[in-house]
């Protein structure tokens, strides 16, 4: 029997390529993504799509948030929009950034882990092509690690740990490790607006952009 | 004005203790109580009251969890009944133990934190005469505080930590603690069946009633 893992999903490109690592590697996956309050439905939508895709199993989380403080979260906060990759780098942390959100989807991804008897939970978090959120840092990770290590029963017993190998990649390795993977990058998600489509300037469309442009494949969802 | 904290209320004793300690610290508390499925709805209802009696602010957050994996969850699972201390000091972790509970707890404590500008998120975690859950542990909470200080945006800049004065405490002294901050121990339940009155055999009922002993003090909630 294959050992299970737990896949973080947003809908977007760099967790479906985590997916399909996961599977390659020979785990049983089991998805999670979040109804957390975003702006649009399309992150659950879109994650839905891929797990399908990719024959996994799937599982929404609603996290009923009793409180803001994010422009992703609070439709009367603007979003940055027109930033280049450049600006979006060294601009700090922005108003995107959602109060420990990396946290809360970790430590349900370990909750939901344990539950079922997971091996593993995948991130699909990398920092040098992402908006500067803390929580997406290797320390960060590594931290969360020892959390899941000292305070849940399988972690204890070392039957539990956290994975995220697309760390320390550029979205564009990301990219061509899900080319390798046939990863489907045509039902994955990136913009922050909930349009039609996507909207090519919110901080998330631009480095998707830079990543296919420097991957130098064209992107099927955009074309 | 008065620093914010977020108190972590279960309807607990050591969880009304712990806030009427950050309220004798100067702190503006702001307490975050849990509906997770639990077999009863006692702990929010306790938890309001001893918030409203503290005169501090009250949010309950609903996590919905999709998964059990506890006796304390799944109501077709027995509690354990009838164990001396001693029992329950040795006994491992037990059914009761919720998978990644706290993990659950504190990430949305940094997150509603973060959203309201506290600078403190009190926990009232001990593990001396708890039941054994490795997430009580002071290598763990030490870790949940590096995962603050790493992956939010007000820990990364050192607005946010994690405090957890009774964790080196036995039962007997957080009571006598309580004791001294006049804790409205009759407002607090702590029995893990939701009867009319503490069925006095489970686990968390033994290890009150034991810290009453040893404190030397009457409970008013039993008496």
């Amino acid at each position: 029997m294959k050992p299970k893992a737990v896949i973080l999903l947003s809908g977007g490109l760099d967790s479906a390529v985590m997916l399909y690592y996961a599977s390659d590697k020979g785990y049983d996956c089991h998805c999670l993504a979040f109804d957390y309050g975003q702006r649009h439905k399309k992150e659950t939508d879109f994650s839905r799509l891929i797990a399908r895709k990719a024959g996994a199993k799937f599982t929404v989380f609603k996290l009923d948030l009793p409180w803001k403080g994010s422009s992703l979260l609070d439709r009367k906060m603007a979003l940055p929009s027109g930033r280049s990759p450049l600006k979006i780098k060294g601009g700090g942390i922005p108003t995107t950034y959602v109060p420990a959100r990396n946290t809360l989807f970790l430590s349900a991804a370990a909750s939901f882990a344990e539950a079922i008897g997971a091996r593993a939970i995948f991130i699909g978090a990398h920092y040098e092509d992402s908006s500067g959120y803390p929580d997406c840092r290797k320390e960060y990770l590594e931290a969360f690690d020892k959390v899941i290590r000292l305070g849940t029963k399988a972690g204890t017993e070392g039957r539990l740990a956290l994975k995220y190998p697309l760390i320390s990649l550029k979205k564009s390795g990301i990219i061509k490790l899900g080319q390798k993977f046939k990863a489907p990058f045509r039902l994955t998600w990136s913009c922050y607006n909930g349009g039609p489509k996507p909207c090519g300037k919110c901080d998330s469309c631009v480095l998707r952009a830079k990543g296919f442009k420097d991957a130098g494949i064209k992107d099927p969802a955009t074309s």
